[in-house]
């Protein structure tokens, strides 16, 4: 059986006068003055201030990113962070670095550019500044997951190994699958349909991959997608109510860590407009098949202004500019019942209702000039029976980025891919 | 903005004697009798019933697997399923099978082959007792996730798309990454090590991937990994007990979802042997590198029958069989601090504390033969200063396949990949 004594550890977010007192992180910050030495100690909790005023010699070997185990009495300090600091703790060594860090991240800002922040990024994601990033992204999942298993939602877990495109053959990675031609999944749709099927509500937070051929601030060759679809719905407005839910859950579970971010109000709905409407707002020709980024910059704005919001729904995008799933709107096929959220005027989100009629399916590949063959598993579903569906997909990274104001996707990825990136 | 009318739907499980009342679902099942006909209709709840005496030519079109909204007073009747059905409900067909499915999913056994089975995964999984196959997956997962995040971890996303193969050019899956090789990720091991530096604790549901060449009841070609990894331990069995705690979260979590399935009781501390004692145990030669399924299943007899429980702990392997960045037992180095946890006689779960020191990876790597430079990054994550720290991973699928009691994996996946399988 196991030993069952266990040494205690304080974290430094509940370091409290006591004696004695272990603490356990990283040394953040050595510095030496003429009398005592302080050590800053970063662990997982924050950071926390020992003073060391005897044998200080043994400081020598701490250089910044020593892995340490402190004891010693916990003094009350008004100077120091936090109100309480260690005096001469007993100091052991659990860890050394090689040497001095590339980066230095006790400096209260990161000031390095993209490519190093990228390429030390085992290191740089050790900065304050950036562990809030990610733990923003971390707590925008659980809200995303808590909202939908409220809702009756059943997570699922699709293949990322398939047979055949999701939706066009471009942008997909090429896989050898034992011999044979494979591809990694665009997206989960087809899966998250046909879950609908048994579940009716099915999420999946997972990986989706992109072999993007063009390098953008806002585009990924992986990143993490936030999926969900749902069933018995009258149309893509029971999708978007779904998906505010969502969202005020995701922001409302990033409060507690948004630490000086500026988080959006959620209004009670989102603020629609048609696309047919949109192009007119901002002065685009009538016949314009999509939304250009200054048109959806723009649009934002008159989302502010209009109705105080950051979000805006463009429902109604073209046919022709939407996957062949989706539902027409029903009084004009010229238009789809799709939409997308537009956040602070970019596209965060992409959604609509399904077609859900197995010969509605043959109608629409056979007006592209498609073949049903790449499809007949995912058309099988439509033929053993199918509640009208829809759903959207909501990109990780996009959002974090969005919410954090960086000015490129790959700040708020743990380890981006892209058409030049395949490392770390 | 959005109409605020919206229609109400009441789910079969929630179905009480009142008029009117919505259902919306799958005819699971029509009974045409001489004087009435029955439609047991299917939500993502369960199942209710509709009987139907009047207009009953109406149902003709309403074979097994019509989506439809039924619309009528639900009246108490002791002999219904549940003790209430709806009377002559006004009936709206919603979706419409092509015919009769190749599966007769009302029958309270599917009783097909495999093949079958996978094949119209799509159609089967509808099967109620597929359904709490699946929902006892997406309950284990919660589970998993709730006991890491009030222990304090932090959820990462890592990359799937690698340069090099984690832990030996066996099993990987190439892919063409933009005209230059890449691989699939079979483990976010390094990835998680990495994060170790900066959340301490970190933890990832995923799929993994490997190109198992071998057709075996439980390999797949992609799985669902649950992966945790936390800093700051003595020794691999602090990650044991936060193991035990997992475990014990994912067993309480799919209890109310467990339906006829027999769950383990989890006991305070796993038991734990040594390897060198298991060995002795089952009667194999004390130089055996491994243990085979045969010594598992003995192991975990034995230890029902001495310690009452259906969970073991092997402890020690020998460094020969494990990847090299498992940390050697301290006081004799042909054993390593790591372990498998022995579920019902089969290996459920593999972890262990790693190395943590720079010069150690370079010595490990060195008696193996193994060049450096594949692994530059994730060494040079050693040189930036790291806690002691271990982790472990669990297959998802795995897990649910012997709480369930299936022979082979592949019954507790949604689509499964392996060697022979890349669709649907």
């Amino acid at each position: 059986m196991l030993p069952t004594t266990r040494r205690q550890r304080t974290l430094t977010r509940d370091l409290r006068p006591a004696d004695p007192v272990t603490l356990e992180g990283f040394v953040h910050r050595r510095r030496r003055l003429s009398a005592v030495t302080f050590l800053i100690i970063r662990d997982r909790a924050g950071l926390a201030q020992a003073v060391i005023t005897k044998d200080r010699e043994q400081t020598d070997e701490l250089g910044e990113e020593t892995v340490v185990r402190l004891t010693g009495p916990a003094v009350a300090n008004p100077q120091a962070p936090g109100g309480v600091e260690l005096v001469d703790p007993v100091i052991e060594v659990l860890g050394r670095p090689a040497g001095p860090p590339p980066v230095e991240l006790w400096r209260p800002e990161l000031n390095v550019g993209l490519p190093t922040l990228l390429d030390h990024a085992a290191l740089t994601w050790r900065h304050p500044s950036r562990q809030r990033i990610w733990r923003l992204a971390a707590a925008a999942v659980h809200g995303f997951r808590s909202a939908l298993d409220d809702q009756g939602f059943t997570e699922i877990a699709t293949p990322k190994l398939v047979a055949g495109a999701t939706e066009s053959g471009a942008n997909t990675f090429a896989v050898d699958y034992f011999g044979r031609p494979g591809f990694l999944a665009q997206s989960p749709q087809f899966y998250k349909q046909i879950m609908v099927g048994v579940f009716e509500r099915v999420y999946e937070v997972g990986p989706v991959f992109r072999a993007e051929p063009h390098d953008t601030v806002r585009h990924l060759a992986q990143y993490t997608s936030l999926d969900a679809e749902l069933g018995f719905v009258r149309d893509h407005h029971d999708v978007i109510m779904v998906l505010r839910d969502v969202i005020a859950r995701m922001v409302q579970s990033v409060t507690p860590v948004a630490d000086g971010f500026e988080l959006p109000a959620v209004p009670d709905r989102f603020p629609v407009l048609h696309f047919a409407d949109a192009l007119r707002l901002v002065g685009a020709p009538e016949d314009e098949p999509d939304l250009a980024p200054e048109h959806e910059r723009r649009l934002g704005e008159w989302a502010r202004a209009e109705h105080g919001s950051d979000f805006l729904v463009v429902e109604g995008y073209p046919a022709v500019k939407r996957p062949f799933y989706t539902h027409p709107q029903p009084d004009d096929p010229r238009w789809t019942n799709s939409f997308d959220l537009i956040f602070r005027g970019t596209e965060l989100v992409t959604g609509g209702q399904r077609l859900h009629r197995a010969e509605d399916y043959r109608a629409a590949l056979a007006a592209r000039g498609e073949d049903e063959e790449p499809y007949r598993e995912y058309l099988a579903t439509f033929g053993y029976g199918m509640p009208p569906h829809g759903g959207f997909a909501i990109g990780l990274e996009r959002f974090v980025a969005r919410l954090t104001g960086a000015a490129n996707i790959r700040e708020s990825t743990l380890f981006p891919r892209d058409l030049h990136r395949l490392t770390p």
